[in-house]
């Protein structure tokens, strides 16, 4: 084997080799090993371990089980799905159910009725047939739809391209903008890592622009000005600017004022807009209100030839079918020779997968008055949000009572993203240890009370500062278990290391 | 928005550029633009043309219907799930049904305690939360086990990633394997387009070895042993070989002698061995039977430090849940440090679709004997087989009865790969055209019948010879339609263009 050494080229730049404990040489692309994903990390593995040993002995540690405030994975933390999607979604996997009469007992009638509509939509009845590779026609039509009703402007059923997931679109997306790591992509910091990784994975460079923390994580037009002349002095193009709204891991939501300001700049620095979207129904406070960026635009009058956006939606919403990997991207304001690359892209993976595609036809529309699950429906779904809205304020306002603590609002999405001002003393120990100190903090965290977070490393922070992030899922009765044990663990971290 | 071109870096090479119908310029890298998708091209656009006029304007082509032999998308042509999949699939989308006395009636018994026994491997029952990036746990022990039956020695669970489909786990492996255009991929021609289109997405170079269609596509080693050479004259680094065994566009099955010479030779050169083994259970010949490559290897007596291999499995076998989007990868044979990087790409994709998830653990355990189920999923399945095999035959000695023409046994897999000898005439028209030959005969043969067949040259074929992939999905009742309406079309071509 030999001469799988000899050939290795060892121009390219930065990569990594190693060796093979059977005698091939391994030599990656500095790529893959670049990319690094926090939420996944290495107190997710941590943990696992400590789950593992719980069950294997219990009492093995000062806590009886973990409580994960890691990942926005709300399912995987006892909610349940809405009743509505699922019925139809099942309906959807076996039709023969649709034809017996005990089915009429079991489901509601407007599953039933939906899941003939979505049967009628796909070409031969097929659930299980490949599809167009931007998604079934008929379930396009019905996301436009449930677009336009959102937004009162139209959207076009060919500019939807249902996804295994927004990952996967981000993914599509980042492919298409990045043809070197001379071009970069605009990407708020803090941010979730997923932009990170996929923009590493392809081959490009992370151009971050800092949301302030002072001002509730805002989104600054001169920070971006500045930014991006700094960028251009390197000789790399901004192709793209990611606005993550509502935020992760930050939980701001934007203003709309601020929104049209964004808009501008990437119309005036010819920047497409990558608009990470997914969280549009976490809304948690009275005075906000989600406004997509495609309305925005609209209703400043931009048309298709004036900005290149992408807007990202996926299961990940208010009713966390995470794994049921579904999402769509709207892509407007590409010329019809960029159109025919994402459609060739989308086509590589040639569709997503059918469930996760009826799924988001659900999402952009589900029950209405009148509908037998609509009072259900309506009841789930603001169950879920009202008791997120109470976790989050609970949360925050425990966040905010630790010594040197101080916590924004989360307005949105399923996160809290504290600073922790760390004592010197613990900052050297992190240090002595290789550990960022908010990762130390997270492990010393996690190992006396369960509590799972991320450390704020993960996703980019102002240097100097340290944070994590806590998401607002744990079931509501035990938020407060969550609050007193991590307030009684920070007291003591402080107290062990106070300078 | 001068900047976005003056930035642009004119020393990536080969890439294409356009102008945005807005003045922004956009400039792609040569990866996406080489990317091609021959089964989703030209003639799969000319069919929707044909579907869509036939529909606004009956009587407007000189037949009545799309003959689709184009996609292996079996339900797409009405064959129907298995019906045991999709109780369980139903189960676990809804599972308040099992709470439920009606469910009962409605389900088997056996679907009703897979679903339990499912969702007790899935943690917290959540079947909408992500899971572990390999998959859910529970899972793939039971796939591990489904592949230790077949195989007769074990498997490894930690060894499995399932994945949305096998095309997420083939860009994964391409992703981890290519660092640079000088890394190379030996690929069959004719191979499957996903391979070229991967390839091309990730940068490499695909290194072409022959498959010998005068003996039934078989895989010389001497084949590859010449390629090598040639390839490694040019500084390329062959990384791994790429085997699609049944053959996909070649519906042939390997003989298990030719499995172990090349497992010998990917030993010897130090070559990872990616096994495409989606259609292993499609097998309509006696003569034949599927081994997987990790059999073969480990019956061999080849251990975990001898070989890099990969088995790829999917949800385009028998059951046709191509857009299911399941499938697993089995990984055998790499270090730690590797493993590390597949499982950091995986968790890049966060984890593959549950329902897929679930559906690949239906799939490689199956109701067994004694269970309620059993025997009418054996007789779907059989129905399903015996079927393809006589369409397959039926197919087969009609093409082979065409002037010029000759085609190899559909062994296995799904296609039909003739080789038809045009009249230098209609080389020429084509070429007039600036067409393929065998596309303008594929037009040409969807033009006057309405059949639709991919053109050789979208998978690769001997230059100077001209083939089309046919696959054998169409209903039964409807292959004599397309024997005789392809015989009559042929023997015109034949009589319009003969030298």
């Amino acid at each position: 084997m030999k001469s799988f050494i000899e050939k290795s080229n060892p121009c390219v730049p930065s990569s990594g080799y190693f060796e093979y404990p059977f005698n091939i040489m391994v030599y990656f692309g500095i790529m893959v090993l670049k990319c690094e994903y926090a939420v996944r990390g290495e107190i997710a593995s941590l943990a696992q371990k400590l789950q593992q040993d719980l069950q294997a002995n219990p009492g093995s540690h000062p806590f009886e089980e973990i409580l994960y405030c890691d990942i926005g994975n709300p399912q995987s933390l006892g909610q349940q799905p809405i009743t509505f999607f699922r019925e139809v979604l099942a309906l959807c996997d076996h039709p023969a159910l649709l034809n017996k009469s005990e089915t009429h007992g079991l489901f509601s009638a407007d599953s039933i009725e939906r899941a003939w509509q979505i049967l009628d939509q796909i070409p031969g009845r097929a659930t299980g047939a490949y599809s167009h590779s931007q998604g079934v026609k008929g379930l396009r039509d019905t996301v436009a739809a449930g677009i336009a009703a959102r937004d009162g402007f139209p959207a076009d059923p060919n500019d939807i391209f249902l996804t295994d997931g927004a990952s996967s679109a981000v993914h599509m997306i980042m492919r298409l903008l990045i043809r070197s790591e001379n071009d970069g992509i605009f990407c708020p910091v803090p941010r979730y890592p997923l932009y990170l990784a996929s923009i590493a994975l392809h081959g490009g460079t992370l151009v971050p622009y800092y949301l302030d923390e002072a001002t509730g994580w805002g989104l600054e037009i001169s920070e971006l000005k500045n930014q991006l002349e700094t960028t251009r002095q390197k000789n790399i193009t901004v192709r793209a600017l990611v606005v993550i709204n509502p935020g992760n891991p930050t939980g701001q939501v934007l203003a709309e004022t601020n929104q049209r300001e964004i808009v501008e700049f990437c119309d005036k620095e010819g920047l497409v807009l990558l608009a990470d979207e997914v969280y549009q129904e976490n809304i948690y406070v009275s005075g906000k209100q989600f406004h997509s960026f495609k309305k925005v635009s609209c209703s400043m009058g931009y048309g298709d030839n004036d900005l290149s956006l992408v807007s990202f939606q996926s299961s990940k919403g208010y009713y966390g079918e995470c794994g049921r990997r579904c999402g769509y991207m709207e892509v407007t304001g590409f010329g019809p020779e960029v159109r025919e690359q994402i459609y060739k892209l989308a086509s590589v993976n040639l569709c997503a997968n059918i469930s996760g595609q009826i799924l988001a036809s659900l999402v952009m529309s589900p029950p209405k008055a009148g509908d037998e699950s609509y009072e259900s429906y309506f009841a789930e779904k603001n169950g879920i949000l009202q008791s997120l809205a109470r976790r989050a304020k609970t949360l925050e306002d425990g966040l905010n009572k630790l010594e040197g603590a101080t916590c924004n609002k989360a307005e949105g999405s399923m996160y809290l993203f504290p600073r922790i001002r760390l004592p010197n003393k613990a900052i050297k120990e992190a240090e002595s240890l290789k550990k960022a100190p908010d990762a130390y903090y997270a492990a010393r965290l996690l190992n006396a009370t369960g509590i799972v977070v991320v450390p704020g490393s993960g996703f980019g922070q102002v240097p100097g500062t340290w944070h994590f992030r806590c998401t607002i899922l744990p079931q509501e009765e035990k938020i407060p278990t969550v609050v007193s044990r991590l307030t009684e663990f920070h007291q003591k971290f402080m107290d062990e290391f106070r300078d």
